[in-house]
């Protein structure tokens, strides 16, 4: 373990700066009802309005521009089949590169689509079998690809960091943020920036309870892995902390919270009927934990992060709808 | 009819003075793919985020406000069951006023429950023997109250156009203002800001297709009433345009487009999964327009406003799910 910290303050400013004009500032949100609710001042960052739908395209984004040239011009990898697909998709359009995605065989033809529409290749390989780490690093290696990771990697971290920075930036003095939890990379980044602005904040992760793994590892001190989680938030089903995301967040963040899926759906449809926006949920389990009462001693003002919408109609029916 | 104007660009005006910082500053929402779609530069002005959720809180605020301090201690009489109700309600108790609303008998609880958590008393009647305007006002004589109607009002007119003057402050030169169209105070308004800024802009209306009063009068030259609409668009189910709000639209509205409830429920849609917003069906129907192909030749810079999004997930679901 070292002190010195792999992603800083500086590079999530940087990030900030090459996203300027590119990714959209997104709205923050207010309610009088969830403000009642809570107890407290809450800031809504609706990443949800980011380009993709997710805030995915920051960290992308903020990797594949820092690519040379010559690099841009022989393309690049990733594996997903969530919004960082799309996000590397777009982002690499964006700067004239191309993109090949590796996916499981059987990912939802929609996502495929969503992909495949920004120009991206797609490589299927069967989830049951074949490793995708393994399965992108080789195909970088065979293709001459640059792999950008969806969290495994400093300016993707210091790219998801840009939507707390500008969250503070726009809102003023906070005592605390929260985020969702999945692979790590987006409360890393948040919590380097935050921290690196106001560093008595408090920075409070959210899991689904069936997909713990990283308030696990924080309690044992070293990265845990759980079994494949059964839960709604697909963006959050990770099985093991990546290694540097851990790195980052063992050593600032606060705490992490759980909510369950009612908890979830819950806060999807307040978030619904209430705001009158649209977030998968993924996006809503820090609202969720707010709404359910999970955070004890919830900062005066906090400032959470919404952090996509990427769900069909069909779908959120069939999950808040009954 | 006269050629002077009932409210003018300086009611306006006034009005957005006395909202400011009472009323949202809504955002304009912006979307690449409705823009290819539609092949013009839409531009979203989101009042769905408005307080109360719909646009109707800018008319009612501004009659109310203008009223004095010994009617306000007197209180408020209106007729409505959709988003005035709650409009009236909240501006009532915002300026220490008190409310009463005459709704049907039959109003769905959710409604009235709206109304009456911001402290309105609620009046009902039998919407088949009963005739509400009758009932409001002889309830404000009675009571002394002062009656807010839903738009046959100058500053209720006034109020509403302060949206379209919003957006047109914000987003610069525009080449036409789309709004949807029930009892005309929202195009009303929209037209005598849009066209006060800009005499030369196309002032677009839509109603849906079993609901063309406006339409169908401004065709006649005169008001002309037809049967009780059959649409889900329940905010645009007038049988009659408004005296007032049509001595105004006959003389400032270009053109009115209708809608089917099948291109509303496609537009729901869109704005749910490409925006990330919940809109209710009246509040979708100018967008329902240009999505359809409503509009001929459609303005290269237009400006839309997406009137409110009080719609619950199960109605939602139930509209657009299947």
């Amino acid at each position: 373990m070292t002190h010195t910290p792999p992603v800083t303050l500086d590079d999530v400013r940087d990030a900030a700066a090459r996203l300027e004009g590119v990714a959209h500032r997104t709205p923050v949100l207010r309610s009088g009802t969830l403000d009642e609710r809570v107890g407290a001042e809450v800031f809504l960052k609706c990443e949800n309005f980011q380009r993709i739908g997710a805030f995915k395209f920051r960290g992308a984004y903020n990797a594949i521009s820092r690519l040379p040239d010559a690099q841009l011009a022989k393309g690049i990898a990733t594996y997903s089949s969530g919004n960082h697909a799309q996000a590397v998709a777009l982002a690499a359009r964006e700067l004239g590169s191309s993109a090949v995605i590796v996916m499981p065989e059987d990912t939802p033809r929609s996502k495929r689509e969503a992909a495949a529409g920004y120009g991206a290749e797609i490589v299927t390989y069967d989830r049951y079998t074949g490793d995708r780490v393994a399965i992108g690093e080789s195909l970088a290696a065979d293709r001459g690809l640059a792999l950008v990771p969806p969290y495994e990697h400093p300016h993707v971290i210091a790219g998801q960091g840009t939507a707390a920075f500008e969250l503070l930036e726009d809102v003023g003095e906070l005592d605390g943020v929260m985020t969702p939890v999945g692979g790590g990379g987006l409360i890393a980044g948040s919590a380097i920036a935050a921290k690196g602005l106001r560093p008595d904040i408090r920075v409070i992760g959210v899991e689904p309870e069936a997909g713990d793994d990283t308030r696990r590892s924080l309690r044992a001190g070293r990265r845990v892995s759980i079994p494949v989680p059964r839960t709604i938030a697909d963006g959050q089903a990770a099985e093991i902390p990546g290694e540097l995301t851990f790195s980052v967040n063992r050593r600032l963040v606060d705490d992490i919270v759980v909510v369950s899926d009612d908890e979830i759906r819950a806060a999807m449809r307040f978030l619904f009927e209430r705001l009158k926006i649209v977030v998968e949920p993924s996006g809503a389990s820090a609202v969720a934990a707010l709404l359910a009462g999970r955070v004890e001693g919830v900062p005066a003002r906090v400032g959470v992060i919404v952090s996509g919408g990427n769900i069909d109609v069909g779908r959120f029916a069939e999950l808040c709808g009954g």
